[in-house]
């Protein structure tokens, strides 16, 4: 009912605005099969999956959170400082790629990379599966999802890209002052979004998600300086005009995902903007633009996640207990 | 209309049999402040009120896996070894008083310690209370709550420890029989209740907690080296007849909160049993038995809570930003 009204109202409205502007409304998620989507919200919150059996995908991506951990760069496995600033998991399925350099096309491949990244869960897919198999309501709902109760790691990933798939947060206020709601919007929010617009930062932060659609270099008109020793995209095309090229991150909850840019230096949004306006286009906003341009980003923020608690099916005997303090 | 059944329920079978066994059933939690348990259950999973940004309420007591982490010993700021076994929150209410030498007399004086220990979330009350002052969010919800925009770690703690009272986890299988479901148990299951009984482990773990209400020796028949530094009880009352005497864990919901004891060298239900019957009671359990009474064990589990995901208001542009990298 919810879902036919939504719908209803965006066939009516986008065409009469939203279809001129460079940034559309998020649609709401597909419905996927409820229970591979089950199975991996509870892989989402099991830290199980690693070594030290306290680090869960959302110990990272704390969907209580606005789905990052609001840390410059992440916390790993024996508390390991982290080269780059956690991505918002949030209505990542719009990205054209995963992480900050794009080295994952999807979420499905994206999912086990921090499993096995020393230096985050620092696990192994192997041995997170053999935990997962000890597991007697992991086995059962393997098999109720796959068909098979075999535990793989294919299985584990795809069930969290699933569960992942399901984060997306429209209704935000932009979204239905763009589906017509001209009272969704105050005045200084709407001079906001036409700086936005008219300063070019819609070059990049355009489409459903304001961002996440493009790799572009960071510090165009001027250099910037990062704290982090992420080399951006040339990591994954070795090709040096893609040197400090990053995936352009969505700007949709960007209230919640503090602090900014992919080394994390960027502490509020007025920073943020300043500094964008400054190296990407060359522009200084004015205080008073600067909090226009702030006004509107806040209007991005959509409906959060919400869902129960997963409770996680206990280890077994045979379980491999985890290893914490093991380096 | 659930709790209405439930207490006519619990008010027609308890005189039946539970009032003659050593356990009674758990009562649902008592209605509480709705808006304040809502406050405390945002303060229990937020990571702000630690130095790191990293670690909650939730962290440690992982509503998730039994109101545990499943670790040995805790992990704490700066991944620090903790010195003791995360004991479960789930009914924690129903302790005589918190932490396993029992130094905190109620949960709210519990709910503080964490938050200052500098081996755990390792922050200060008044940093806490800064960062919650600087959180509109927070600030108009403690206005709500308690009359006042004025945030204390009184009213924190409070809200925290009114969250958790309502982590109670009726309905367990062992509580349908003993008000008077007699197929909610397996033959074994019921013999395991007996030979519990018969082999005196009731004599601590009694009550609608199963434990939780004395303080007694690790070690009564044989001695028990810990691999923990914990001295007991003896480290409040200072009385030396007080060492190495530690709060009864409750047994409720026990399959999940492994690996047991206050330094969580048993890592399954059969070695606990085990070491108990030996040290404290000075009986060899056979396999049999000890499969007998693992299985009644396993009819403790109740109701887990079941409540959405919280989502947590957003820091401000003047809220301290977390030092997870500082020692």
């Amino acid at each position: 009912m919810t879902l036919s009204l939504a719908l209803f109202l965006g066939m009516q409205a986008v065409p009469a605005l939203a279809a001129s502007e460079p940034i559309q409304p998020i649609p709401a998620a597909k419905a996927k099969d409820a229970g591979l989507v089950e199975l991996g919200k509870k892989l989402y919150f099991d830290t199980r999956l690693s070594k030290s059996g306290f680090i869960s995908c959302n110990s990272c991506h704390n969907l209580s959170l606005g789905g990052t951990d609001n840390l410059k760069t992440s916390i790993g496995h024996n508390w390991q400082k982290g080269p780059i600033n956690a991505p918002t998991v949030l209505n990542s399925s719009m990205n054209l790629a995963q992480f900050w350099d794009g080295r994952a096309k999807d979420l499905k491949a994206q999912a086990g990379g921090p499993i096995a990244n020393p230096g985050e869960m620092a696990f192994t897919h192997e041995l997170a599966v053999d935990v997962l198999q000890s597991i007697p309501g992991y086995v059962a709902e393997f098999k109720t999802v796959f068909g098979n109760d075999k535990v793989t790691i294919d299985g584990v990933t795809k069930a969290i890209a699933a569960f992942e798939e399901t984060l997306v947060t429209p209704n935000s206020r932009f979204d239905k002052w763009l589906k017509g709601d001209k009272k969704a919007l105050s005045k200084d929010e709407v001079a906001g979004y036409s700086l936005f617009k008219d300063s070019g930062c819609t070059a990049c932060h355009n489409g459903a998600a304001v961002g996440g659609n493009s790799f572009q270099k960071m510090g165009v008109v001027e250099s910037y300086k990062a704290s982090s020793p992420a080399e951006g995209r040339v990591a994954v095309t070795k090709d040096e005009a893609d040197r400090f090229n990053f995936k352009v991150p969505t700007l949709r909850n960007v209230e919640l995902t503090y602090p900014y840019f992919h080394d994390g230096e960027a502490a509020t949004l007025k920073q943020a903007v300043d500094t964008m306006g400054r190296i990407q286009l060359g522009r200084q906003f004015t205080d008073d633009e600067n909090g226009k341009v702030v006004a509107f980003l806040k209007t991005l923020t959509g409906d959060q996640p919400s869902f129960k608690l997963p409770i996680l099916p206990p280890s077994s005997d045979a379980t491999p207990r985890p290893a914490p303090f093991d380096k």
